[in-house]
């Protein structure tokens, strides 16, 4: 018997609202990672997470349906996954071994728990590709208007000091280790072109635009390096930080901390510099280490530091500032053939 | 000169998004507690906290604008006391001391600077009043346009055994230290009182309704028993928990987690047995002794363990199921001269 296409039944999806908090933790709970650094996970007041050189690393991070996503372009396998990795790219960013992450979660009360099974799938793959025995100890669920994770991750130091932004020396080489403006060059593609007529986000375009170039997929759920951040400090690493807010400012604040001078060279930014300098949310991680390291991991020199000089910005591009203009024009400071 | 009073000046309030993240940091920072465990405070990729034993207790909870507060209400002091002492309660209940916080902070744009601030100062006093020592070690703010406060806690076991749900056993002391039903009946004075003509809530009424009546204060910015919690634990506290979901129910979880029955007695529940079995957000503690046990601290008895018992419902007052008529009657149940 044939159903007339106006007469199927679609089942309507079951809502976080309609299951309540107990049955929707019941399904998001078994999807995610224990962690082998778990002593006791979800279900009790707390969590205890073991650190076994006596201290922890913690770093937390939002992510707002609006600033920071549009729920056309990112699925929530996507927010899950990239929820992890920023986090775990700042654990990686101190030299630590991520161990563990809490999750808090406010949703609107419409949304499907489908969409937060997915989410917790993101969340458990991140981990296990760029942090395997990281388990979600805990979290916390919640109904709001506006769609927001709240992640806190730990990491443990394996009786190292932390590798702060403060400790670049004069003599050091400077390295980086991910892709540079990947990001920055995704959300420009999906802003031009995964939009409607009207320019609104769409999904269809979106997808269209992903499967076409990785960049898109980089800024809507990146990989770091996050095993580099603990190998660039068993190198000696003297200075570290996560590449959130584009390679010169976040050089900058290095430079700043440390108070010396990084200059970089544009030969090494690969073929886009200028996207290498502003593009910021590749989560790669950027590191000085001392003269002559051997670059662990995925690390590559794009640079050096030199002491501090009155008369030099903190951040220098092939000898100048990179800031001077506004914003890194590379027509104007270096010739189009060294990229 | 006399101003006329259509032409006084009133400086419009500096808001997050005129001041800019950096300057909204640099006036919310110093007001934060440094806290004796952090080896490493906010400004770098992630803090570091010191875990003297080698493991940390953890636990994670959203504060939402709409579900879990109103501004007409809730004053930013008392956001930030109240997201402290719930996650405080939290740690304490796993019979931890508070070692430290990290909050995440989505907020509209046109949030005054202040707020964040009064926000920040209620943090610190309510840290400084619960738990000496503990520090606001990082965090992450945001735009939202709904307010969202993320608190992340951690506190340090001291070598114990953490204090689960599990562990009650028949002959156990039941006792709770903290009010019972307080946080409920301040919400229930809010909701009747607290309100205008058109019952909307309104901060001038409220104001005055927490000037007659305390119990409308331990709604908004309540002060759990912390030091209770690692005392219980010293004492041997078998089994406990924070009351955030009402008497009956807690008490449920206990029973059901350790495969006990809980036997409650309602004179030990004060003037309002209901209030104190159904009313939520206390945030007080509730714990399992041995028999014959010294009760620590605010402790005092409410009930009995006993082994299970496949008749009786996991909880019981004087005798009775409190969830057999789907709430309790207090006129049903006992008789009114017992309280």
């Amino acid at each position: 018997m044939e159903h007339p296409a106006t007469s199927v039944d679609v089942e309507p999806p079951v809502t976080v609202q309609g299951a309540g908090e107990l049955e929707t933790l019941a399904r998001i709970l078994p999807r995610l990672p224990r962690g082998s650094r778990t002593d006791l996970g979800p279900g009790d007041d707390a969590a205890v997470v073991s650190a076994p050189d006596g201290r922890f690393v913690v770093t937390t991070d939002l992510m707002v349906h609006g600033p920071d996503f549009r729920l056309a372009w990112s699925s929530p396998y996507d927010l899950g996954w990239k929820a992890a990795a920023s986090n775990l790219a700042d654990v990686a960013a101190m030299g630590a071994v991520p161990t563990a992450l809490v999750v808090a979660l406010a949703v609107p009360g419409e949304t499907p728990v489908a969409d937060l099974e997915a989410l917790a799938d993101g969340l458990r793959d991140a981990c296990a590709v760029m942090a395997p025995g990281c388990g979600v100890v805990g979290g916390d669920l919640s109904v709001s208007a506006t769609l927001t994770i709240a992640v806190t991750a730990f990491g443990d130091l394996e009786g190292r000091r932390p590798v702060t932004r403060d400790g670049a020396s004069a003599g050091d080489v400077v390295a980086v280790s991910g892709p540079l403006g990947r990001a920055a060059r995704g959300l420009a593609l999906l802003f031009r072109l995964g939009v409607d007529h009207d320019g609104a986000p769409d999904a269809v375009a979106a997808a269209g635009l992903r499967g076409r170039d990785p960049d898109v997929g980089w800024q809507l759920a990146p990989t770091p390096p996050v095993a580099d951040g603990p190998l660039a400090a068993r190198a000696g690493a003297t200075a570290m930080l996560d590449l959130s807010d584009g390679l010169a400012l976040d050089a900058g604040r290095v430079a700043r901390a440390s108070g010396v001078v990084i200059d970089l060279d544009s030969g090494a930014l690969g073929a886009d510099p200028t996207a290498a300098l502003s593009g910021g949310e590749d989560h790669s991680l950027f590191a000085t280490f001392p003269p002559d390291s051997l670059l662990p991991g995925g690390f590559r020199a794009i640079g050096t530091v030199r002491a501090a000089d009155p008369g030099s910005p903190p951040v220098t591009v092939d000898g100048v500032d990179p800031g001077a203009t506004g914003g890194w024009d590379p027509y104007r400071r270096w010739s189009g053939d060294r990229g």
